[in-house]
């Protein structure tokens, strides 16, 4: 199948298409410190909204770890909204915005909602920073949650796959 | 890599597992009625979550049309928790309950929380049944949205891919 034209208002996001492996690793007060090894997918489709898949193993055990899916959805102005679940119970809501330039890009995504399932931990406030230069991404998830204040939670560095 | 086994709790929605394709129709007052074709998929890692995907296009352009993905969380006593995201900027949140047999299966999830980020539409309330019968899948989705009272959006039926 021919491969569709990037929607304009995904134009500031086009650094991030593609598939990425890499390491990254966890933390958190609740929980013992963790390495993992992941895999993330943007991808299009034409429409103005990029797709997100990702998945982790661990890095020790190979076993499957985390995954989570969802969609950022550009708005005018290089400001954006990301949508996603996990399935760890959770939802995300977010509000962002992306400073892009030819080989280089800062998106940052801070929650204005998550929802957990009645079975699920508590989570409160998440925030996304991603910064791609050329072929490398990397990122950095910080939570508030089961009571914990907002602080760092995981860091990864990926590398684009041809 | 080796096929894991299913997670213990995953096991009702065993029949769900695989990759489906077929035609669905959507209406709401809002809308005109349209067609579409689809392609969803249910796979696991051997955790108790079973992932979902699905990707519709237009049946006469076939341009692509709607996404949206998430997890089911199987919890005891045939109960499970669905989350998904969709690229129209709404997050869902359901419980859910199936009866299972051999060749057969019904899902039901009622959602417990809709939320639609700033620029989407409004969606309050959603509901997804979903039908096996051997190899083919049947669904329907009913939804309160932009100020209509809950009633019927779409349906489909697909048939099981080898």
């Amino acid at each position: 199948m021919k491969s569709p034209l990037l929607h304009e208002l995904c134009e500031p996001f086009r650094g991030l298409l593609g598939t990425w492996k890499g390491r990254g690793e966890g933390h958190y007060p609740s929980i013992e410190s963790f390495g993992y090894v992941e895999e993330s997918t943007f991808s299009h489709v034409g429409k103005p909204f990029i797709s997100y898949v990702q998945k982790t193993r661990d890095s020790v055990t190979d076993a499957p770890l985390h995954s989570e899916s969802g969609y950022i959805r550009p708005q005018e102005e290089y400001l954006a909204e990301l949508v996603l679940a996990q399935p760890s119970g959770i939802v995300e809501m977010h509000k962002g915005s992306i400073e892009s330039s030819k080989n280089a890009c800062v998106i940052y995504f801070e929650s204005i909602d998550v929802r957990v399932t009645p079975s699920a931990k508590e989570v409160t406030q998440v925030s996304r920073l991603i910064k791609i230069e050329g072929d490398t991404l990397s990122y950095d998830v910080s939570m508030a949650a089961v009571g914990e204040p907002f602080q760092h939670h995981l860091k990864a560095l990926l590398k684009r796959q041809a």
